[in-house]
């Protein structure tokens, strides 16, 4: 069963968990052919098992007993589904357009006087099956997960009702992950279509996945996505809580809106987007933008702070919703509301006036052992993206950074994945430890299947890109690999090896379609007759044993002096970084 | 007649010259709508004019009369074309496959002892009809022009027998430029192909166009492009050698490659590829690499340096090389032929063992008044990249660096034309002046014409993004234009300044295909009942005049300070890095 899905990317991979201490970790292992010195191990990626389960009927509850073992929650009757839920169509029609007919699992909450956060755990010294599982996947120390979840520089996003998940772990000394979004708007998109793009993004390599619906039956098409999910779903709650009150801005109230969390908590959610640091006093400071309030949950709630003229109700009463998201393990995304939408707007007071008040509302989370992440922009130029790592670092005392891009420019619509994409493989490179992608259909149109795919992969690469730059360990493995099936002609292990194997593959088919291309040693690019890499085994097979009778060369140096320096000053760099965050140097740590 | 190809990018896109001191420069003007509060001007855009004439007749001679007024010319009779040039095919049949009809040109050379580079006239003081044509067209003093070219900080690729060229800049005070690679291979393409592929990489905005065919015809193919190229041609002229040799790259000599470049000297080449920095004694430094060596031209002479176990005989010759350049002003491109093929052979030894003869060969090539550029990498991990420019700055005395890509990972083939953006827009930040573009099929297959855009476009868009961080004056003002088209539901105008309009516009439509969701305040991510940019227009139209009521508020003194610092921060780290080059920051010289 398992290995449907896993089968499914490339005949090559297959499902091959690590089992250890009672726990099944996901991993797929892509084998390889043999190389002219000697067989190769098959090569290991991290990789979600997938939703491999049919739609209809979700998947199984993974982490249910570890949940209910701990004996901290309790089965609620919990808040009544109200058709309004799923918005005035579905009330007048008595049914969501597709109701879910799964099972339906019991509501659960901390036990009065509880909190049942990861970070709560952590901070007891507990080290949680979330918590192993979780260093399994990064090959890592489970104590340093612990210390890392305790100390809030990174987060674990389980909620306790969406047992489904595999759990992942987000932060920076960690490998970056990205977030895909999908959901429904007013104008187009089923519950089925989102079902299909939650299982083509996680198929595609999406660390956790938002449902940013906007139209109808949002709670149905939550319901779906959670429980075929396994990979933590984030949301934005005002969307849904605007719904309920007609698009109208100045209509809402904390009471909606708190219901609405409540609501979604109950359901699964793991991380919830508030634009908590949108005060009333910042909003002036767009007015004179480019581009102002580019954020839907930043204008929202800068619309109904001027409407009323009253601070923001979500700064007023953050502490109760602390208190809410404790009670299930919901984790903030304190959200960029203000965020720059333009890269003339990039690092403005606005911003920055922001960032700093989310920083204020993150310390306030953690004393209620809430785990929370902050988001970040947007458009930056690529000069002006570091300064954003290192004041989200300083002010939010090095919660996970999540940033949208940024792009780098805004002269592209059509190619958003890659302006953004450039600026994402650099603040990741800087610090950031999760990616939001951006699909070629940003600005344009709402995403299909393939602009997520697009998304999904060209989000991968920065992320990766960020690791070898961060000298992750085991990051460039991945790359050797690739590299050295490159140099010996093994095209079906480069295809295996690919983020996207179809696309490698059926870009190559396209000019060499016979299949003694793919094991010929020479490509369409030079042709049979010459081939760079053929010439270069040519020398090596030929000149090998004579390379000592030519002689060492002498090496100015300074040129050795460079190559020496270069390798070693990418782990001086992250050495000092981590120094300063007071926090182990993974390179050394992790290379067990 | 002009008009035909400006127009056929947008509607709304017109040729619109700067006419000026008996110069049409070219530029396009794009029409604007009216914003809210008034009309807008166009906006004009650097754009070649393009190859507006029919394939088969080729573009008018632009520089004749600039080329044979300085009066250092000569017609000469020129070597013969040997039916070999193009192929064995070509001399079995008596013909290429498809010849060349059109006019063509007497062959120009300097007259004897002079020299005719627009390097030779700037260190002589002269400001040439080429400098002031670029000039204008980077909308800079022509004073400025003659200085870079003077110092080798820039160079004007323009062949006195390629008159048909607009004369552009290659340097990094300028714009960021990039380069398209076409040309055949033994298994694919034809002659009206390649040809196809030239007019459409400069309807995209490539700035020059390199012909890498090694297939049949290849004489002939390139008489093709040259005749129809508006932007300056680029080729490797061991390829063809290694052609006239049957592939076997031990029976390659001096005389036979000199013959090669004196034939397209002739016919106009504007710069070539000399990997003449591959010496004897590097090539057992790429022995234990990942990928040894993965350039063609790279492997070519490492192969030909240990089959005789002597010196290369470009290195040997490079002197007489200089003086064949000279004579038609083509520049050099010092070709990277040891390059990393793989981020684990990035800044190794090889790579900069090479790179500092490569610059030792550029100041001798400065010594015959040849312009020169510096080829650079490759595969190079983000956090390893910097590097490239400061030692290429450093031993290439600041000439030109052309850079391909360089990708950041080597695990996403299908995407590398993106992993390679990354480090192409981080590298041209630091200093890169040319990035060559690398399409979707990059080590899969050979380029269609798909993929050449998607390559263009990509690096249109890594150079633009590069020249924002600069602070290239004017760079930003694209960005601006579009936001704020993007900031007042103007949707034709977002199309229109798209570096791909069409795209742009087709990604649009697929969600919301009605003209009237083109003039709509709407778009479908949101729909039409609710719209985060409609929200914050409305806040500044209702709340715009109670703004002031509403008070200034209280910015944290660190929060102003970031945003004003960063803003600064950009333009200072700029000034210090021209005042190291000895240049003058055109920052405050082209305020203008």
């Amino acid at each position: 069963m398992a290995d449907i899905y896993a089968q499914e990317i490339h005949p090559k991979h297959s499902y091959a968990p690590i089992i250890q201490d009672g726990l099944e970790v996901p991993e797929t292992a892509i084998q390889l052919d043999d190389s002219p010195t000697g067989p190769n191990e098959p090569f290991r990626v991290y990789r979600t098992r997938g939703p491999y389960a049919e739609p209809e009927v979700g998947l199984p509850g993974l982490r249910s007993d570890w949940i209910t073992g701990r004996g901290d929650v309790e089965v609620i009757e919990g808040r009544r589904r109200n058709l309004l839920d799923d918005g005035t169509r579905a009330a007048k029609r008595g049914a969501a357009s597709e109701e879910w007919r799964g099972a339906t699992r019991p509501v659960l909450r901390a036990k009065e006087g509880k909190r049942v956060t990861q970070m709560h755990y952590a901070r007891q010294g507990i080290i949680t099956e979330e918590m192993k599982f979780v260093a399994l996947r990064e090959h890592c120390d489970p104590e340093k997960v612990r210390v890392a979840v305790a100390s809030g520089r990174a987060i674990i996003p389980n909620n306790v009702n969406h047992p489904e998940s595999e759990p992942m772990i987000i932060g920076n000394q960690f490998l970056t992950k990205i977030n895909a979004n999908i959901g429904n708007s007013a104008v187009t998109s089923s519950i089925r279509e989102e079902v299909d793009k939650l299982r083509w993004a996680t198929r595609w390599g999406a660390d956790t996945v938002m449902d940013l619906s906007t139209g109808n039956d949002i709670h149905t098409t939550r319901e779906w996505i959670l429980r075929n999910s396994p990979v933590p779903i984030g949301t934005v709650p005002i969307y849904q809580a605007l719904e309920k009150v007609n698009g109208i801005a100045e209509d809402l109230t904390w009471e909606i809106f708190r219901d609405t969390v409540i609501e979604q908590a109950e359901q699964g959610v793991d991380y919830m987007t508030v634009h908590a640091g949108v005060r009333l006093p910042f909003v002036p400071l767009t007015a004179n933008r480019v581009t102002g309030i580019v954020s839907r949950g930043g204008s929202i709630m800068a619309g109904w702070c001027l409407a009323h003229h009253k601070e923001s109700f979500l700064y007023e009463n953050f502490d109760e919703l602390c208190e809410i998201f404790a009670q299930y393990d919901v984790a903030f995304s304190l959200g960029d509301g203000l965020r720059p939408g333009s890269v003339a707007d990039a690092n403005d007071p606005a911003q920055f006036a922001e960032l700093k008040t989310i920083g204020e509302l993150c310390k306030r989370a953690w004393e209620y052992d809430v785990q929370v992440m902050i988001e970040g922009p947007g458009h930056v130029p690529l000069n002006m993206i570091q300064v954003n790592n290192e004041k989200e670092e300083q002010w939010c005392g090095g919660a996970p950074f999540y940033t949208l891009g940024p792009l780098v420019t805004d002269i592209a619509p059509g190619y958003d994945h890659i302006t953004s994409a450039i600026g994402a493989a650099h603040i990741a490179m800087g610090g950031t430890a999760m990616l939001c992608y951006v699909t070629p259909k940003e600005h344009l149109g709402l995403p299909n299947k393939d602009d997520v795919k697009t998304g999904v992969i060209t989000y991968k690469l920065a992320a990766h890109a960020a690791d070898v730059a961060k000298g992750h360990p085991g990051a460039r493995d991945w790359d050797d690999a690739m590299s050295k099936a490159r140099f010996e002609f093994r095209w079906h292990d480069q295809f295996a090896l690919s983020l996207d194997p179809d696309t490698a593959q059926s870009f190559h088919d396209e000019t060499l379609p016979a299949e003694p291309a793919k094991t010929a040693h020479f490509c369409s690019m030079c042709g049979p007759k010459f081939c760079s890499m053929r010439i270069s085994q040519d020398i090596r097979d030929e000149f090998g044993d004579r390379l000592a009778d030519l002689g060492i060369p002498e090496i100015p140096a300074d040129v050795a002096a460079v190559s020496a320096n270069d390798a070693i000053a990418g782990e001086q760099e992250m050495a000092e970084e981590f120094r300063e965050q007071g926090s182990q140097v993974y390179l050394k740590e992790q290379s067990q």
